[in-house]
């Protein structure tokens, strides 16, 4: 007996000098056979290392740090596109619709669609579907309409990202240039309808965003608008931050918080964007550098941060269920295109905010994998405030648009937008960083891609995959 | 005994299984009693994540990995700058000589400066100097002149990186106009001299790399060249590729191989460099896609990979000491400069090979520490090859300069040269990868800033920190 006590002690050392050393999940392990596994997936729309240290520099000056950066791993992720025509052919810049739809499928598609493939046009099985379909919980949260190219990848299937509503399926114009045709996904030729049908009958739990003038029109054959059909479906429909405070227990919610994108929260002085440097004698006049300031539209809109608060309550409550929920900040992204540094910095801050919620729920909901990652790279470059050559004899300045930010920490921060010339910048396809918390410390490999996260993220959930 | 062998057999299996959960490095420690240890610090200069996404879709293909992508663990670091006249004061955008000194000693310092204190102009101990003081063998590889910021910030102190040699130190002009003084660092004034002066006073073991126009001239109130100063301080001189294959025990080593910058591996087809798109009727006219050829420059240039592997052995040969080696690929940001990204990805190439190297050395010299970063961001941008707006009534382009390049695996990468309009383009202030070993897996957070690293790497060597 004797013997047999040292043998066990002597296990207990060795054990509690390996969990020490190798961080072993010994003890998660065991308690996820009580606790249920949910994953919190947060994409920054475009946002990029550079949009990170942008927001950064300005949030918490040059040598702080923002949740994200004090998350337990880092890794980055590969941003793989095909072309439509030739889907071995690889495409080097990816749309938010084929890199939400390779993170929300494991498939690498074409530019556009949305958890359809390249050149079949055939549909991607999606997180949401196979988490829904092995009994978990699932919502989508974003910045965006709820129809946009990022959370629609998640639970819709079309081959165009513009379907959001029944009157863009066909003879449409996206941004009123771009020929709309999704006649094969039209309700009549068989198909799941538009994006916003595909929601309401989607399994999907909850759904927060914008969009409204998505919702508010009649569904396709259907005398009966999206909204009506929407409460027929089961789903309560939110459309003010107030609203948000209340519980909803046993019902699907759909919260359409602004007509399309919702507001900003941050913007540059008086309005003021980007603008172009002027060459005058002796030098160069640059934009006038100036502070962000809050943007007066964003008012009453929720912000991210109540919509993740919200969404992991309903999502957890009552429930031994788990869940995948995906939150996105999406106007990092269409901040960039229209040049609007101060816009997309507030808009990380969003996501930051909604970071901590999440590390807050995950610290007692102990098996929550929370990733944050981007999905593509985006326009906005931090170069110097005064150039490395300055000289005065010459005028030295980006031929592109330049907009100077004041920083609280009192200095001058240049953010150069110089893709195109066009009145909305390009992406770019630099790869993208991924952070995780403790519980994907142990699963997420220091490089992987887009495909790949979506194996991480439903292996953690004991999915089948297809 | 059989009691005791069932103990020991049960030791010997939970060791297996801890080692295997947690890749400890409780054998890598017990060695290290034995085993001398080493750090081989790989600095991509200006090789950020858009380099890195750039070479990584030209060399391996788009989905393929890098030696550096497959590196045990993968950080951020925070590049930080103050302002000379007010060092309290954030600059958001590094230059190689002010990144190099932070990593080298652990203190942020203003752009240009050598080692040396914003505002104060103190020397900074650097790791070279407090490697060797001590016992460590010390030395620093790099495809720039050995006197060049990056390698120079390691053994020298200055307050301008542009006094290379002793003509530069008073009444000259860096670049034919950049006016430079560093009249304090004269030895006539009690300084140290110039940065090539400075060289041959070190401890540097070795120094490889181009620069010769540096040392081919008199020491300042010498009348001996500073090639003949080198050889009388025990510098075996070398200027040729097949001199790196002898050996030279006990000899310091001194190898120039070019007169200034190493010429680089890869250029654009018949010398092309980036271009102007031109607009014309219905649409826009972009320079043609090329491919990447070889540089018939390179010709008998050593290459990253095999000066590492001669610096390697030297700095190892019949030693117990261990050492510290810097390796820097230093033209992936020259040839950024110069908006030639076949000339940028040529080098991520070199420092790829010459990690390769490096791992290899680690596999038999256990105890080595492999470090591969960056100093600071640079200008080139992955655009799309056809505008996300391409419209065939739209001239959409890049107001900058645009290099198209037809990639192995049958595409075209966009890559954008645009954060000015003067002959040199802009560093960026985006915050750089750092990659390492299984060595330094435990050690390094997955954030850290440049005064952090030389912190890593001093604690890891026991340097008494200044």
């Amino acid at each position: 007996m004797l013997l047999i006590s040292k043998i066990a002690l002597y296990t207990v050392v060795l054990l509690l000098v390996c969990a020490q050393a190798g961080n072993t999940l010994a003890g998660g392990d065991n308690a996820a056979v009580q606790s249920p596994k949910n994953v919190i997936l947060i994409i920054g729309d475009g946002m990029d290392d550079h949009q990170i240290s942008i927001a950064r520099n300005y949030l918490v000056g040059a040598r702080g740090r923002l949740s994200l950066d004090s998350m337990a791993h880092r890794s980055v992720v590969q941003v793989l596109t095909v072309d439509n025509a030739q889907p071995e052919k690889a495409v080097y810049v990816a749309d938010s619709a084929n890199s939400a739809s390779a993170i929300a499928s494991g498939s690498v598609t074409s530019r556009a669609r949305i958890a359809t493939s390249a050149g079949t046009d055939k549909d991607l099985p999606t997180l949401v579907e196979l988490a829904s379909a092995a009994g978990f919980r699932t919502g989508v949260v974003t910045t965006a309409s709820v129809t946009d190219a990022t959370p629609a990848a998640f639970y819709a299937h079309t081959n165009l990202r513009y379907c959001e509503n029944p009157s863009m399926m066909k003879d449409a114009l996206a941004y009123g240039r771009v020929p709309v045709d999704c006649s094969q996904d039209l309700i009549a030729n068989g198909g799941l309808g538009s994006i916003a049908e595909q929601l309401l009958s989607s399994d999907l739990d909850l759904a927060f965003g914008g969009g409204q003038k998505h919702f508010a029109m009649l569904g396709e054959g259907s005398s009966k608008s999206l909204l009506v059909q929407a409460r027929e479906s089961g789903f309560e429909l939110l459309d003010s931050k107030a609203q948000l405070d209340k519980q909803y227990p046993n019902k699907k919610m759909l919260g359409l918080f602004a007509r399309s994108t919702l507001p900003v929260v941050l913007r540059g002085q008086g309005g003021r964007g980007a603008e172009a440097a002027v060459p005058k004698q002796n030098g160069v006049s640059l934009p006038e550098a100036m502070p962000c300031e809050n943007n007066p539209k964003f008012a009453d809109t929720p912000s991210l941060k109540l919509m993740t608060e919200a969404a992991l309550a309903h999502l957890s409550r009552e429930s031994q269920a788990g869940f995948f929920l995906m939150v996105e900040s999406a106007s990092i992204d269409k901040q960039s295109h229209l040049r609007n540094a101060c816009g997309s910095i507030g808009e990380v801050a969003q996501l930051n905010e909604a970071l901590d919620s999440a590390l807050l729920f995950a610290e007692t909901h102990e098996n929550t994998l929370i990733i944050v990652t981007a999905d593509h790279g985006q326009a906005a470059q931090l170069i110097p405030s005064v150039s490395l050559y300055s000289n005065p004899d010459l005028a030295i300045y980006s031929p592109g648009k330049l907009f100077r930010i004041i920083t609280p920490e009192g200095a001058v921060m240049a953010v150069n937008y110089a893709t195109n010339d066009f009145v909305s910048e390009e992406h770019t396809g630099v790869n993208v960083p991924l952070f995780t918390n403790g519980v994907g410390k142990n699963i997420l490999p220091s490089m992987l891609t887009q495909p790949d996260l979506f194996g991480v993220m439903s292996d953690y959930l004991g999915l089948d995959r297809q």
